[in-house]
């Protein structure tokens, strides 16, 4: 038997055990799964005689080690910042490793170590980073096998709710972390690059530069920038592209209506309001908007922001219940941004029968023999439900394919490692299409951003 | 003779040594001025036969112990975070000092110590924070000892252009230091209390929720709140006013206009932009707009902040250049902030033969005898030229009374202080009367907020 070492069993992680466990008998698996709640790492395994479910604490030495070095390969789903101990184990006792998460600096600087040691520390291999980087390489590195120059890179991605759940004016639930939602977008201004220009994006304007995307079969989007567009030049090699643009996908209407709480200043994390355990959600509102004897906190709201009479993204406030002066915030020294959490948390909650949804997009637009073309290619993934959600199946089916390929020695080149050679990518992503997470790629005559090809 | 060493020579320091040296005479005085240029230091000496100058560098540690030993009292005009060890020396040497600035935490620390040494370390000293405090504490002290309740207090401040100088759209010139203004409002939201609710203004919104200040012989005025209303609470033993709100003076308009800046991004001190070094200004306003193959920056610009053909904001874009393709940046690796900030200093520098204006206004109200009053108290000072501008004058003359009042033993209460107590404020005011710094107070009914004085 081949050992394989999961350590963190939380959501994301269903997808990834279940295909471990569903290939243990004819790739002689055995896996143990080790979570600091050994009930939730049971539960994972439920019963399989092929794994075994254990109380694992990253922070107890001798216990990491000690399974560390009796695993033949190491996934962590643990939080970004703990990757790191397990991997320089790993490298202690030549294990190879895979992780969902950005290279931190501190992982780039065991390259050199693992590269010594043969061993493959493969990280962004999830769904973004990771399924992002392999079906947008895969496009790229076809163009270019075909003598074609990219000048424009745009990808897209998005958890959204599935169709069939989607019950709420905002046509959003939180499938994912929420407080990096209501945290999404601070920290900078979006840089990107576009027909050869630089552009940044202040926070305050971020949700009002949308930009429309369609899915065929599944309607209208929109995105917003991402803050690091810039940084994927280097990654996939397209310094002489003329516009780099990466976004987060939301449904039409989102951006414009999360603005409102943006401007109100709802979403500011960086102090602690007063009192704020006895607030009200209606006093909540009322402490961003000017003071007044009788009018009353709607006709505040809606004059600051200018919201018509009949602008349905009243409506959306509305719903949030952000008006409700029974509601008690009950959070002792909390930011705006923790109290907004904990609001939209009662609104925007998956509900037991409710699926999430994956969408990403990415536009490709190229120069081939004097002709300018572009590839869109677009992914939707829907839940199974609130286990296989779309989210685990997408973050972590990669992860364990990955982590497979690295036993069979298929994926063997080592060094601190992402997914964007063909070596890694083609397996991959054609084992993914069994799971329904395919791309469809559409050629089509350069759009670009001079739709109406007028003359500058 | 008795010994004054100062210590700093530049701009804010002209009126104050301009009074010791006046003073030297009949107060039997002897003033060393130290600056790190000893250019400037003798320039402000002028041969003054009770004066000299000599080049001093703070961190030369034998020359700061020598002459700060030698003096009976120290002035430190360095920037804020170098009074520290000047204040460390003063309290081994035996010897009280006096500084503009803010008590940081270091310098509060030194309390006890100051106190066994029986050494005065006065702070707060100069404009806001120093006259500020001076000219409320009386106000409240005297509502005080009436048997009065403060019940309001707001208190605005501005650094500003002379009528007779004021000659740009903005009604504006920078007379302070213009980075200051640049970043003005950022760092986290501005927190007050109105009629006992708490509000929090967020950056984005800070210069749309400006109100209006009328002076009398100068008009109006409007005012964007500071960030720290709060810490005056216990600093003025407000504990029970209902609302505690301090603002920054501008001329009306300027706030509105100044937001577009904002809203657009440019006044981000957070990141480097793309070559900015041959960026042309026009070429800085478009990074922060959309792209667009042949609309131009003016109706992008229009467009996004919704500025109506005749809006008379849209001229004051064009005043400062924003639009100019000709005029290049030229620095390396500028912020917006940055750049922004040399854009405006070209339009808005004071002139040589400009005169600056300062602006204090403090509203006061009170229960007294079961009726509501409030005390508006107003001061305006006009720069003599632009040596003894309004704000050399307001920020070094206390500093320089204060001094001499330390020397002469009239101010006495040994340790950290702040100019809030009567023994201090109360000679001072008188004082500075007679260089023209006077504040008129007006006594009047309650108006509060509620100037309909409609039922909630």
């Amino acid at each position: 038997m081949r050992k394989i070492l999961v350590i963190g069993a939380g959501r994301s992680a269903s997808s990834l055990i279940q295909y471990l466990l569903d290939k243990s008998e004819t790739e002689k698996l055995h896996i143990t799964i080790g979570d600091l709640s050994e009930e939730l790492a049971k539960k994972k395994v439920n019963n399989h005689k092929n794994a075994r479910a254990i109380a694992f604490d990253i922070f107890n030495e001798t216990q990491r080690h000690e399974e560390i070095n009796n695993a033949n390969v190491v996934i962590s789903m643990l939080p970004a910042h703990l990757h790191i101990q397990v991997a320089k184990d790993c490298i202690t006792f030549g294990k190879s490793m895979v992780t969902a998460s950005y290279i931190s600096k501190e992982m780039q600087e065991l390259d050199i170590q693992a590269k010594e040691k043969g061993v493959v520390l493969m990280n962004e291999i999830g769904l973004d980073p990771g399924i992002d980087h392999m079906s947008a390489m895969k496009v790229i590195d076809e163009i270019r096998d075909k003598g074609g120059k990219i000048i424009l890179f745009e990808s897209f991605c998005g958890g959204l709710v599935a169709p069939e759940s989607d019950t709420n004016l905002w046509n959003y639930k939180f499938t994912w972390n929420p407080r990096n939602v209501v945290l999404a977008g601070q920290g900078g201004a979006a840089k990107f690059i576009q027909e050869g220009t630089y552009k940044y994006i202040p926070y305050n304007k971020l949700f009002r530069r949308t930009e429309f995307l369609e899915v065929e079969g599944y309607g209208r989007f929109e995105a917003y920038a991402n803050r690091d567009s810039l940084k994927y030049q280097n990654v996939y090699g397209l310094a002489n592209a003329l516009t780099v643009y990466r976004g987060t996908i939301r449904r039409v209407g989102f951006s414009r209506a999360w603005d409102i709480l943006v401007q109100l200043g709802m979403t500011d994390d960086s102090y602690v309001m007063e009192d704020s355990e006895n607030m009200s959600y209606r006093d909540f509102t009322n402490s961003f908007l000017p003071y007044h004897p009788t009018d009353t906190v709607e006709i505040k709201l809606r004059h600051i922001q200018k919201i018509d009479q009949d602008d349905v993204i009243w409506d959306k406030l509305v719903e949030l219940n952000l008006f409700n002066a029974h509601k008690k915030v009950g959070l002792k020294n909390a930011t705006p941004a923790q109290i907004l959490e904990k609001i939209l948390s009662e609104c925007w909650q998956l509900q037991p029968e409710d699926k999430d949804m994956i969408v990403m997009y990415h536009k490709i637009g190229y120069e081939l023999n004097h002709d300018k073309r572009q590839i869109d290619a677009t992914m939707v993934c829907i839940g199974d439900d609130q286990t296989y959600t779309a989210m685990a199946k997408t973050v972590g089916l990669p992860v364990a394919i990955a982590a497979l390929k690295i036993l069979n020695n298929e994926i063997k080149t080592p060094g601190v490692q992402l997914p964007i050679s063909k070596e890694v990518y083609e397996p991959i992503l054609k084992e993914l299409e069994e799971f329904g997470i395919t791309f469809k790629e559409v050629n089509e005559p350069y759009l670009g951003y001079n739709l109406l090809n007028v003359k500058k």
